[in-house]
């Protein structure tokens, strides 16, 4: 799934920034699986602390080898949720791509998946958790990754700030092709994360497997329409736009409704960040890969519309939702939705004013418009001239008649 | 695989129709499966009425939620089938690549797929389907998947037309590393598709995937020895085309046949179709990316290959073959696919004509010269210049000098 | 795996070589295959000949239909194994790219594969081999795959040689994101060959999972620290192949050790392989791609580092190694280690000779100026000229504009 997202979200930047979008995913796969596995999993899913937090006691994945964690080995359940562990920060780098410096992104991740992703993490899933207690319903992340990621989106484009020149120049999409490879992936690995949820195969996982396709199919028609309504034209970028869109309002509902709620949760959930991405010019900050309008808003529309659509006949660890009569489950996933909000913003504002006091946030004006790729990391996504015949690699390599560039792009690997 | 597909079939247009192909695919997902889910599954697998349609009985998934079919839920089983349903209309798109309108393009796959693929997939794989009942034998796919979506595009190619220029000006494969991506994530699905068909793990999943290599390597070897001598070098697009061209082959065969015979089908696939592709130019039709000379032609010879080398002992489920004593085998294989062919090829010529009647079914000419990616979806598919240094950026965005596309173009997303 | 491999090594070479080094990985798939299912398999785990081959007792798959290997029906251990036989001598490809004969990569891939890949495998991973008698551990491929593989490709880089105007004009990578995608689809990957290897679904699969993901997190994060240190920057390519040094030094440990001794085997594969790449300067050899000094010099130092950490608490079929009191398993790692790698690189030389002196193993240095892809395939990577509106294409495309191209280049698929 993660390096799914690097592709999802390095097509839509351009060109000079790839690299440095594909990082923000790829780097935080071992980053963050090394956290998890030392003290992660033990915070979000250790005995609770008053319903809190998980404790230290699996700390290193202590004493975990030989244990079982429902009919499956407690070190797939750690491997499963460290999937989870690591896309979830990952998800919010949208929100400032193009600018942000690597080094804060390495700690903002690392402290952000500490203080929001494992408590939030424990609360909703964790056995004793408060808002497991409650009875908030998550089936594959819907609070705990998309909702806790996209409000911390928001909270990002608001104290990064926007990329230089924005909005009068909107930065284009440098590679679509890679945005829909992409989406096409995360599609895929989707089902991982949905029908995996039920922990076990069998019926419950095959409704998660077939309410996703439903939710993500759904999301895409909306999306189009609503856009081909309002545009006048239907893009590859609204499909796959609309499909994530179904696909994240469907994670949280996946396992506890029927097919044809899923449809109306995906079409719903199409329409509604439609609209929601729109506000971005309104409201003024710049949400580059649109985290928040995607994940947040989908996030908590999916999460209330599980309180709406879902039914116990179908799964018995689930509950009724408001249609079938129960408005309480309803209001308990307002309040997981609402305390989850307020926290993330919360901590990510404060994480984030601390790290831009320490070392800063932002790379230089200068180097923003030069790019991410050749300042951060002294590399070029592509070297597309220079490459066909020898002529032209005798004449004039165009990689070279940019000084800058060349001086910062070393040999790969070496020297 | 759908996904799969739209990179495989991208990668052989022109730059300028990327998104276009990549969306005949991406498009097809969402609103497949909400027709699958709706009615399909019930037309393809509802009880039977004479053999011919299923009913409109498990409408909607009505009732299936807690359904077994086999040793599997029956949604385990909807989920698997929707995979076919969804690629099979896609599969067709390559016929009439760079050139058909995106609206009619959809009208025409929920025709096409209601009238051709539910009635055919009935009649092969339901269980009171007449062809089921002769003993007609297709493992996964090969008549109900590639002969019928094969077919159909020959009528496609037929129907639509020419693209503009052709043949004189034969339009290059923009991005062949993009095919050759597609054609190994769709090799990789395969085993899902083929050794899933199994619908159970064990000997039998274990044979088909087995096979399932074996016909893929068989067709890439022989395309190429055979475009070796026949054209003087091995291409990479020979590689990728003959492994599908031995895929498709093997899709009918893959749990009836021993490995050698795998083999032997998957090396017949790789001359056969390599021939059949080379008479489009004789014949005169412009079918773009060549699905009729290779679903077609390749799954007509798997189906009449299976019906040689298929061995009961291999598979209670099946039958032995010609080569085994069986010739009414080999006459019920072609009996199937003479009814399908003529069927696929009349309805489709059928569905084609009144949509061309209603709407249309080409882009301008202009607009086909233009490209459809702009001019269907006001997107390109990569924004390579503009993005390497500040200074480029300022001076001559190349995007912009091309006034209609600029034009045309508005921002991502929104706007 | 094997596409994977392809993406990750052509987003390494130049654009005018792109489809050659694809065709290293996707044309060792069929051809391979084909040779795993003839005779293969039979060599590497048919009934051994003095613990130094299999016979032929399993020739063309011969009998092994209604097998049972351990759980699993033979033909899928068949399929897995066949897995690791193919990706293996493409992994070697890596040191020769951008300037070995298409023609001589065949025939070398096949020798290669039986008189080194077979033999090793059986002697570590067959039933009566001597290696494996001997006690030697390698859970999923160290010395068999990644040891062999990489000081074979030491031996290819001596014979074949550097490539034209190396190390003067240090050939760049043409496309990082095609590089970043193949490792994110390796790493995916990996967990079938590392998780699957465990041969049934419980607790050591998931503990193989959980220590493959850490190992390749350990590797990432110890060459990107390392590299900055060094270099200044972190780079995207450096975190590719430090996560892949990461995987393939766990490969062999992956079943034997705990968490925590994965993640010190993943940091030390990181900085040592980052060490060892640098080496390639000093030395002078050009092994392209580095696949000697990733696969060679990780592979070497997780072969010996399961002799250092393995536990037998974790897994009855491993041992104690070298810290937990058994220095002898240390040993045998040693032996295992350095009888494979100098047969390897012994047989591999005679190899090449052969070759050499019966067809020649290297382009004329004229082709290899023009670049692989038109001048032995007749294709090119990247049309993306020419495609963007009607105007360009009417006017310049710039694919006409070198003759040598437009005239080595047919029109695709026919004439």
């Amino acid at each position: 799934m993660t390096p799914a997202l690097a592709l999802f979200y390095a097509g839509m930047v351009r060109r000079k920034n790839v690299l440095a979008t594909l990082m923000h995913s790829m780097a935080a796969i071992p980053v963050l699986s090394l956290k998890w596995c030392l003290f992660g999993y033990s915070l979000a899913f250790g005995p609770t602390k008053f319903g809190l937090i998980g404790g230290l006691d699996f700390i290193g994945l202590r004493g975990l080898a030989s244990d079982v964690h429902g009919t499956v080995p407690t070190l797939a359940f750690v491997a499963f949720q460290m999937m989870f562990a690591v896309i979830t920060p990952a998800l919010i780098s949208g929100a400032f791509a193009e600018r942000m410096k690597f080094t804060s992104y390495l700690v903002f991740v690392l402290l952000w998946s500490t203080f929001v992703y494992d408590p939030v993490a424990h609360w909703v899933w964790a056995d004793g958790g408060w808002l497991f207690k409650m009875g908030a319903l998550d089936f594959a992340g819907g609070t705990v990754v998309h909702l806790s990621a996209g409000v911390s989106a928001l909270a990002c484009a608001i104290v990064v700030g926007k990329r230089y020149g924005y909005p009068h120049r909107k930065p284009m999409p440098h590679n679509l092709t890679m945005t829909l490879t992409g989406a096409g992936l995360l599609w895929f690995g989707w089902f991982g994360f949905n029908a995996g949820s039920a922990l076990s195969s069998g019926a419950l996982a095959a409704l998660a497997f077939v309410t996703t396709q439903l939710g993500a199919a759904g999301g895409a028609v909306s999306w189009v329409l609503v856009e081909s309504l309002h545009r006048g034209k239907p893009t590859a970028l609204g499909v796959a736009s609309g499909l994530v869109a179904g696909l994240v309002a469907i994670t949280p509902a996946a396992g506890f409704v029927a097919p044809w709620a899923a449809i109306l949760i995906g079409l719903a959930a199409g329409g509604i960040c439609y609209a929601a991405v729109l506000q971005k010019d309104r409201l003024g900050y710049d949400d580059s890969l649109d985290a928040f309008g995607i994940h947040g808003v989908g996030g908590l529309a999916g999460a209330l519309l599980t309180g709406v659509f879902a039914q116990k006949s179908l799964n018995e660890a689930g509950n009724d939702g408001a249609l079938f009569g129960n408005v309480h489950v309803l209001t308990t996933q307002l309040i997981g939705c609402g305390v989850t909000m307020v926290y993330a913003f919360a901590l990510t504002f404060g994480i984030l004013k601390l790290i831009d006091a320490v070392m800063g946030l932002r790379v230089s004006e200068n180097d923003e418009r030069e790019g991410l790729d050749v300042t951060l990391h002294g590399e070029e996504g592509y070297v597309l001239s220079g490459g066909s015949t020898a002529a032209e690699e005798l004449m004039a390599p165009a990689e070279a008649s940019a000084p800058s560039v060349s001086t910062a792009i070393a040999s790969p690997r070496t020297t």
